[in-house]
């Protein structure tokens, strides 16, 4: 047993990147491989003796043996932290499942997730930049809490980043959103299958991509059914319950009303069924609705539960950490950039659509 | 100078809970107290050499100086990591604002949140575990995110902890839950101020503390003001929307119908509306409903506006963060347990609650 570490000691193998194996610490330190995982790692049931554990911690800094976390100390370059920065976590109610889809598959793969919010404040995004960097982040997930076009902080050169939920003007990272355009589509076309031909839009009027892109889906849906698009019945209005009533009362009130409203979002459905009951139509026999977001405790709360269209943010967040991860594990070997790729919503049907009042006239 | 630790060293002074002091440190390996903070701290500009920082490091661990800290073995710098281990994050719509309130403070006293969500599974809770102490994490949050009863998981030994919305059967560590008997009791006096006398409460049917606490405040409420409580006037279904509604619609088929429902939740208050718009009642002129949590998106999407009671989930997240950084930057300065500690609901006045329909002689 030899007693002190020699980088230099013969028999010495490395990895093939130049790096000192586990075995050049087990050799080093005269004890087997499983005693310096066992000690490097931690493991309490491991019978190690202090003055083993000692010298294989020695041998390991000394040989520049990294293998994981626990050697971050010991000048590694690998910390497996992921740092998640997140805009306005708190504000939109799924934030949580970004979240989880990160953090679970973070975990699966043996990675942390550290987690930022910074409330769109530049100052407090410099502070987090540089907690993150102090830390040895590996990569960053930049999340925002609902899809928009945002820049990313500086501050992060040569660290892996990629947007959820978001994505920048001019390319940038890889980014993963929605499917917003598909989604309205996928939405009208559920109407139309149940022989709607007049649809109303109580629609939001902010300029983010979700108030173009599902209107987009929209007039591809009309288009390809061979229906007209109407901009009479689009009535933008803020996207929250309030909202929905205002746009959806203007909607019922037209002469020629409509029999289906897709609503921009379930908030906004939430009102187009206030509305509804006010002027005395039953859902979905005399009015059908859908809405976008599958949004918990207001979708499914809902009586008739909501048809909708699911946002997929938990399938954003494990997308991001995958996609992070072979950033950070295979560099060179990167598919190309996918930027942004786009995730499906799917339809989720619960009763609030069903044929038109005259249904075998409409779908005529 | 003496060369090795002596824990029965004369001069040494313990601090008033028992524990040895730093000066225990600085005497028994004759350095300067400034000299093992530095040490132990791991300061990069400190410039001690490796025997004495040997020695300094040595000498605490055999006097169990800090034992917080020296139980993850001898790299004792602090991290100014926490970790939040949350079981069940995307389920519940508030769990951002717990996660914000924690990571804003956090970040206000220079520390950072790693984040953990278990899903409330023991292996995943493990693995989770082994990893926040190969960070060095400082600190544990266990975070439920309902008020709950939780056990601290295993293998946390030494490291502080505090739980956020839940609490342990046994008092364990430090704790921050919802005052639940007070938000009752306000709930039902906003009630009993408009001049009710009979109200009714669709209720949940869960064993967990919102259940028992809310109700204990609605009895204490009524007890003070004179009223009787009437059994027949809880109904328990499944605290969400639909159960709700069952269990409005049974209360207000009561041939002394109540004239206001304090609901369990905002989610239950949502099936109260649909079942009064279906027996013709109106809000608030023909019934009041007062709901709990202040749900973002339900609460103020109803119409009219839920009068509500606010979960102090942002508020948790700051307690329970301050809390933990006196307890790692101050281990000895503890102000006794307040476990656990209960912060006001505060009450959120929207427009379902007003007088009752005969508002003059019920007040009588």
């Amino acid at each position: 047993m030899s007693g002190g570490a020699n980088p230099g000691a013969t028999g010495r193998r490395q990895t093939k990147d130049g790096r000192p194996s586990i075995r050049d610490v087990a050799e080093a330190a005269g004890v087997s491989v499983t005693t310096v995982s066992h000690v490097l790692n931690d493991w309490e049931g491991a019978r190690v003796n202090e003055e083993t554990r000692r010298r294989v911690r020695t041998v390991a800094s000394q040989l520049g043996y990294a293998p994981n976390r626990l050697a971050r100390g010991l000048r590694m370059q690998r910390s497996n932290l992921l740092a998640m920065i997140s805009d306005h976590i708190a504000i939109t109610p799924h934030a949580g499942r970004v979240i989880l889809g990160a953090q679970e598959t973070a975990s699966v793969r043996g990675w942390t997730l550290m987690l930022f919010t910074t409330a769109g404040d530049p100052a407090t995004e410099e502070r987090d930049v540089r907690a993150l960097r102090a830390h040895q982040v590996d990569g960053v997930l930049y999340a925002s809490m609902f899809h928009r076009v945002v820049r990313v902080p500086p501050g992060l050169e040569g660290v892996p980043v990629v947007l959820v939920d978001a994505r920048t003007e001019d390319g940038g990272p890889d980014a993963v959103v929605p499917d917003e355009v598909r989604g309205g589509r996928d939405a009208t076309e559920e109407l139309i299958r149940q022989g709607h031909r007049r649809i109303g839009l109580p629609w939001n009027r902010d300029d983010i991509p979700a108030t173009h892109g599902r209107l987009a889906g929209h007039r591809d849906a009309l288009a390809a059914a061979g229906l007209p698009f109407d901009p009479a019945l689009v009535v933008a209005e803020e996207s929250e319950s309030g909202g929905g009533y205002l746009a959806s009362r203007r909607l019922l009130a037209l002469p020629d009303r409509p029999t289906a409203l897709f609503c921009f979002n379930d908030r906004m459905a939430m009102g187009a069924y206030h509305a509804a009951a006010e002027v005395g139509l039953r859902i979905p026999d005399d009015l059908s609705v859908i809405g976008f977001d599958n949004q918990a405790y207001v979708a499914d709360g809902l009586y008739p539960g909501l048809t909708t269209m699911a946002l997929p943010h938990y399938e954003m967040g494990v997308w991001a950490v995958e996609r992070i991860l072979d950033l950070i594990e295979r560099p060179g070997d990167g598919d190309g950039p996918v930027t942004p790729q786009l995730l499906p919503c799917p339809l989720i049907r619960r009763a609030s659509v069903g044929p038109p009042p005259d249904g075998r006239s409409a779908a005529t």
